[in-house]
């Protein structure tokens, strides 16, 4: 059994912090130096990716450093016993089971007598069968036609990630002929979302998804509400239109609302669920669900090289190890995400939930206050775009914010123009290479206001072409990343008591149950 | 002529950083002095905005602190000049006019013979003319058929704030019946950005707007070059199709291969542009010419509030005094913007760029570095489903982040649902009101796992609906807020030194005039 410690009781890490600008990443990454860094200071990732971390602030003194945080701080222990089934998820209770979902790590796993990894292989060939028979026109709406568009119902985690991959995907499975189905998404209670959505829907060949774990989420039941007035008032029966995922106990599973449900359990948190058929079931409709499982395979491929105890040869754990030493010693309060690629549009939003929601906790796992900073603020938008809006404050801003790059030598679509002896994506990946070095190195220049300081830290994960393996690698290797940070910080990444107190007053406010400050605001909304 | 100081070098900032942590939030909002401070501290806004700061940790002692600091940095002075002509743009030695496009405020300004007032209003009626004569179906495509989509094609402030007007009021204008054309945006050199819109539009009925104030930018004449290819592979003549928006200057303005040049000007900087023809033209295509004039009116009338020396009938000034006093003396390094508005859903997006750019600066206006930090990092998307989502990080993570929330008593679509006694819509506003009160009180819990300690500050902007007129107010409150904060930290808020190095090493790249790292990067790749 592994013993988890806090931080800042470890010795490993008491001598990391004694190493607070070993290295001038200026100095380091300047002339050939630079070269030899670049090839030296790279880790292969699952499918074809890689993660090259030479404009981060290392060397082979500070990797030893991390290597021996890794080795105290019991992280591949502590990997290995989540998912092996232990109850990593102590505030909750819970075993932490989103790699079982992706099938090939680990043992297997047996709750009150259900097979676990049994149970995720059974729903993902529920959603299969259900999804090929909606393609190929076996079950249709009460016309008899074929369902064309496939809307979400969910919120959080049940919204941002599988929102984040199919979108990812969308060009991709367009050029490559698997595009069964258009995917939409309603999130917000604000009515003007499902409304909108609504509007621009051709109902009687719409599928509708509820997700909802525990299927009492105010918004999901809300938004549910809604699109069944609207199938109601369209003269369509919404039992022949509506899905569900969600739990076996939950009210939603065993109704006769629905023209099937799917079902997920408490071990694989929200933000952790696209593997699971909160993202199998949208996918599945949209791609075929040969390609939600080319998704899952490039996880598990990730997940493989997440178990590996070397540091440099696992690009997860690095990554995680690399992102402590900015937050605690370096003392930077937030990381961007960065990818150049346009598909990557909402990526960061889904890694802002999945890292800020898991790792933006101040007691450790014994729900003990902890003396160091944890989860920093995440943010990015895809590249060039953000060159063009927020690089201004992350080349001349008086804070250093270490950034995280993604990029890819190929296109999705693979249209393109030259133009000035280039095509757009070569002018896409010379800037994400020259931004790495004007961020590293800088530039003097006697006017101050022209002058780059350089010195600010960056990896980048380089691949062929997002496809649905890479997309899968990707995101487990954040996932993952995550998790080691999480296990490094000594908290439970995997609870999110921070959101009940905000529902707890709304439904307050909503009952006219208040005074002071909260009964003003609530006269001043009209509420 | 106002004098331009370091902010730590005024006597009202040293008595201002002796107020660090003077109010207690939690303790202040607690109880029926929270009600009695939510109705005092509050600032009407134009269009029926109103700006509360209750929930900030401000009370009378430190908003005399922060008005003596505005007298002594002279904001009023300072907006005064701008506004009225006077070289704000040190670094570029430049005018900085957007408020004159909004036509109410301050003198004529005239350079080299131009009345600067007329010239904004001409483009303005210039593009209003050309909207009316495609919506009366008088300028047409090649067949004689009327225009459906209009497509911008620009990065950075060419498309960032025009994007998130237009979906600001996408639905509204289909209810008001003002839906004129569909709009569309490529902004990424990414060449799958410019493909997806390109296979989604219907080429003979769309209009391409080409914004580049200089009429050199490399991704937006790369995607200029794409969309002709399009065209013309698809049978018709680009010049039939494109539109210019650009410097009279530029090389796009004289060309014949535009339908129609529309002007803007170096005194308008592109994070503030929505306000020129780089908003007008494609929202006036939109939406009609009226409703864009109905934007501009009610960032006019929120101006005329900016140049109000009392800083409690300033809201603009406020907002960013506060903000100071945060980011210096409370030291909190990101603030987050919070709109409980779908239709706001990349307004965080714009604000990131427009705060960013203008004040991630380390350097003066003299050029003289500052001792003191500047702008913070912004990030933020829409309630309720940042609740869901990164919230967690923000209630009970070891960071304070300043929180600024926008709140509409009504939708803009109306349609809803009654679930459980109350509407989506009212669900919303709870939310928000809840938050305040949750994110500034707290809730002590034996288990510290589920104990909120509280004392985090926010505000709130309050409208009745969000209309082209409140949209527009919003707008140039953070425009505003923006340009005081950069008048308090002495810096240059209107140049972006920090985007340059990247371009330069970008074309080293693509004429493969590379060493070291640089070239290593190159060839990972495959450039």
């Amino acid at each position: 059994m592994a013993t988890w410690n806090n931080l800042d009781t470890l010795a490993s890490y008491k001598k990391l912090a004694g190493l607070k600008n070993h290295v001038d990443i200026k100095e380091a990454m300047s002339g050939e130096n630079g070269a030899t860094r670049v090839a030296k200071y790279s880790a292969p990732m699952a499918e074809g990716l890689s993660f090259n971390y030479a404009a981060k602030q290392v060397d082979d003194t500070v990797l030893a450093a991390l290597a021996e945080l890794a080795e105290e701080s019991q992280l591949a222990d502590k990997f290995e016993e989540l998912y092996n089934g232990a109850v990593i998820n102590t505030g909750e209770k819970r075993l932490v089971l989103h790699h079982l979902a992706r099938r090939q790590l680990g043992t297997d796993v047996v709750v009150d007598g259900v097979n676990k990894r049994d149970f995720y292989v059974s729903q993902q060939q529920k959603a299969a069968d259900f999804a090929n028979k909606v393609h190929a026109g076996e079950i249709t709406n009460a016309a008899g036609e074929k369902f064309t568009t496939v809307v979400q119902i969910g919120i959080g985690g049940s919204d941002l990630g599988p929102r984040a991959l199919y979108i990812a995907l969308e060009n991709w499975a367009k050029e490559n002929g698997v595009a069964k189905m258009e995917a939409k998404f309603i999130s917000n209670v604000d009515p003007d979302d499902a409304a909108a959505v609504l509007k621009s829907t051709d109902l009687a060949h719409a599928l509708f998804i509820v997700v909802s774990k525990s299927g009492t989420t105010l918004e999901t039941l809300t938004n549910e509400a809604f699109v069944k007035d609207a199938l109601t008032k369209a003269g369509l029966n919404p039992a022949n239109h509506m899905l569900a995922v969600t739990s076996e106990t939950s009210p939603l599973a065993k109704s006769d609302d629905y023209l099937e449900a799917f079902f997920m359990d408490d071990f694989i948190g929200g933000r952790y669920s696209s593997s699971s058929a909160v993202g199998g079931v949208v996918l599945s409709l949209a791609f075929g669900p040969e390609i939600f499982a080319r998704i899952l395979n490039g996880a598990a491929e990730e997940d493989k090289l997440a178990a590996n105890k070397n540091i440099l040869e696992n690009p997860d754990m690095l990554d995680a190890l690399i992102g402590v030493y900015e937050r605690n010693v370096q003392e930077y309060p937030s990381t961007a995400v960065l990818p150049y690629s346009q598909a990557l549009s909402r990526f960061p939003a889904h890694l802002q939930q999945c890292d800020m929601e898991s790792n933006g906790k101040s007691v450790n796992r014994f729900g003990e206050p902890v003396n160091y900073v944890t989860g920093p603020t995440i943010f990015g938008e895809p590249g060039t775009n953000g060159q063009h809006s927020f690089y201004q404050l992350l080349h001349q801003g008086t804070d250093i914010v270490p950034l995280q790059f993604v990029g890819f030598k190929n296109s999705q679509i693979g249209m393109d123009v030259v133009i000035e002896d280039s095509t757009s994506q070569q002018k896409l990946c010379a800037n994400v290479a020259a931004q790495i070095v004007a961020f590293a190195c800088g530039k003097k220049d006697e006017n101050l206001n022209k002058n780059f300081e350089g010195g600010r830290p960056s990896s980048i994960i380089i691949g062929e072409q997002l496809t649905p393996e890479s997309l899968g690698a990707l995101l487990a290797h954040f996932e993952n990343k995550i998790m080691f940070q999480g296990f490094l910080w000594n908290v439970n990444s995997f609870d999110q008591e921070g959101v009940q107190l905000g529902k707890i007053l709304a439904k307050r406010v909503l009952a006219h149950d208040t005074d002071g400050a909260l009964k003003s605001y609530s006269d001043l909304l009209n509420i």
